[in-house]
């Protein structure tokens, strides 16, 4: 079994909110907790000092993308993900699920969450990483059936396929310490008929995911069932009644925050004492409305995406807000010759040492500093914001807290 | 007048090698030293605090690309281009001249030194500044008269003109300690006759700088005279007669490293006790040759730039050598499972972090953090290499450390 162990030390009084610590085999996690995402073993532009330094206690790496480049056989014979991106901390891996929507459902019906394509490099200063012919936006690159998923590489095109055993192997290769049960992950366009056949595989992936999976390692089940309240009641009873050592909420979450709220609604008061993970989600307020639904952790790549797209988060005593969702654009030209940090409140190494104008210059240039810079301050942001929330559970003020912020 | 001193500490008796201080308003540097290039007051992928770890005593900026971004004016609004990027230490800026080469005649010559054109993404993992239509490669963006250079802006295809009042004007802006007076650079196809009239704008433009240049700031004036060795004479006997701080060797080098070697052989002996800077050289070779022919500091892009293009440095002991120029190509197949640092006898923070396995994969996947971990390396390894020479002279044996390197 699992060196695996969650412990709530303390619940909010007016919400579902709790902290509490996930201990693994590689050291713990306090929660809640952002996890930062490195797709491909790096946290874009940082490394692992960097992480470090910023306190993060934990990473989420992509099966999928690991697989294909440089290859989990290959991470495994040099030691597993953490000896390969020198990080002794807890790792979590996704299941290659989510590329059912990212590759496939998501380009099919031209909606959200696609990191890597051509069309992208116009915001983010780097270049492609394929200009494949074959990857026209809009194009489906991912086929689902009752066996499994089968994917085309977005770095050169060919077929692989996965089902629940294929994902946990690769999972084993990576030898993350929490991975997740292979599942498909439907897009918010997806009608019920669909939603329901999909979560029907996604159950049985989750029986064959238990039963495939290295021993050693922990393993959360995936609640699916889009935004179909008969479907996510029935999908939360069936995983939550597998030994999963935690349980994932997965998308598709519906259409709008609101959505996602109301599903949460539903799922969380049904699931046991068990850590919660919502997947892909992590922006400032989903993180105290998740929170405040009981979600113990959350990975996301928005925090560090915007922060290459020029949005620096400023915290609300520096006039973050909802309406302004917390961030600064730097490219404004307002801020081409302002001499102060990026946020006057923040302690952060970038906005101890660098000015907004310094910063817009060097995205404005594309300098490779700015895309480092950029992450270290959002990263730092939302950590720290994870921090007074854990403290604010603790002393008894999570909701003056989410007040504060959220208003 | 400059707060400005050269102080020599030791003298190769084999060479014309020396080890000495040159001593600024913002601090000493040990001469010989490599100073790393931050064109747009940025070291590329690195940050300043990244340069005070590596030990730099000392960086140069760009007086063209700051001028057009984000502007000489706002910088010393700023306070100055410290401020701006938050370096405390010695900086040179360039004189603006050598775009007289970079963006005239070595486009029209087809020839090298050009760093930022759309056709280098390729190998950078970082998309182009500008696409602008009228850059094709091949068209001269620069007209050189007696008055002055007009430039055509990388950025937007604007038009500016230099003369030595504005490069002056421009470089006290700036602020950087040491900075250079307006010339022209040539190319090594340029014939005798062009190399001699745009030597005679360069010791007019010499005097001028002298007069209009900001008498807080330390100012070298900059031989001329391409591979031609009258030419040569005539230009070393006028600078040196000139009251500059310190003297720099400007190209036309030649069109060999021999060629380089023998430009230095006429040039050096003819000059007093002055610091000796050799403009835009500084690979490991050149290092040795220059200082042993009596260069005290370096200024190149060259470290930095072969490591964003994947070729990292090797120590002699670790199999560096002339002839594999103390390179090895990171991307090379053979290294994808090789999970040893890039050079086992270097105490680099990224050897001392990093596998060449997860360097190659960060190289092929374009990580961000590939392009500054590279960099680090690499200056790492030519920062120490200078501290070993350095050392070896005041010790006596700087002959046996070349041999040692260069065989």
């Amino acid at each position: 079994m699992a060196d695996f162990k969650f412990k709530i030390l303390a619940h909010d009084k007016n919400s579902r909110a709790r902290t509490g610590m996930i201990r693994t085999r590689r050291g713990d996690i306090e929660t809640p907790h952002f996890v930062p995402v490195g797709t491909l073993a790096s946290v874009r532009a940082l490394d692992s000092a960097d992480l470090e330094f910023l306190g993060a206690q934990c990473a989420l790496v992509n099966t999928y993308h690991l697989h294909l480049k440089p290859g989990d056989k290959l991470i495994k014979k040099l030691g597993g993900t953490h000896e390969f991106m020198n990080f002794d901390k807890p790792l979590f891996s996704d299941s290659g699920g989510f590329q059912a929507f990212s590759l496939g459902l998501a380009r099919e019906h031209n909606i959200g969450k696609i990191g890597v394509f051509p069309d992208q490099s116009k915001n983010t200063g780097v270049r492609p990483r394929s200009n494949l012919p074959g990857l026209d936006p809009g194009k489906n690159l991912a086929k689902v059936s009752g066996k499994g998923i089968e994917f085309k590489s977005v770095y050169d095109g060919s077929r692989h396929f996965f089902d629940a055993e294929k994902s946990m192997e690769i999972q084993s290769n990576l030898d993350a310490d929490i991975i997740m049960a292979f599942d498909e992950c439907t897009s918010p366009l997806s009608d019920y008929g669909y939603t329901k056949t999909a979560m029907i595989r996604t159950h049985r992936w989750a029986e064959q995911s238990l039963k495939y999976h290295n021993k050693d390692q922990a393993i959360y089940g995936i609640v699916q069932g889009g935004y179909f309240n008969d479907l996510r009641d029935e999908s939360t009873q069936f995983i939550n009644s597998l030994p999963f050592d935690g349980i994932a909420v997965g998308g598709s979450l519906g259409k709008t925050k609101a959505d996602m709220h109301e599903i949460l609604e539903w799922v969380i008061p049904q699931l046991d004492g068990r850590p919660r993970h919502l997947l892909g989600i992590g922006e400032v307020d989903d993180i105290f409305e998740c929170v405040a639904r009981g979600i113990d952790t959350f990975d996301c790549v928005g925090p560090t995406r915007i922060a290459r797209r020029a949005n620096l988060y400023v915290l609300p005593a520096s006039g973050g807000n909802g309406k302004n969702k917390f961030r600064i654009n730097i490219a404004a030209a307002k801020y081409a010759a302002d001499p102060g940090p990026v946020d006057a409140n923040c302690r952060c190494f970038v906005c101890e040492n660098y000015s907004r104008a310094y910063l817009r210059h060097l995205y404005e240039a594309r300098e490779l500093a700015y895309f480092r810079l950029a992450t270290i301050h959002n990263l730092w942001f939302i950590l720290r914001l994870m921090e007074k929330i854990r403290e604010s559970i603790k002393n008894g003020n999570f909701a003056e807290l989410k007040k504060e912020w959220l208003g």
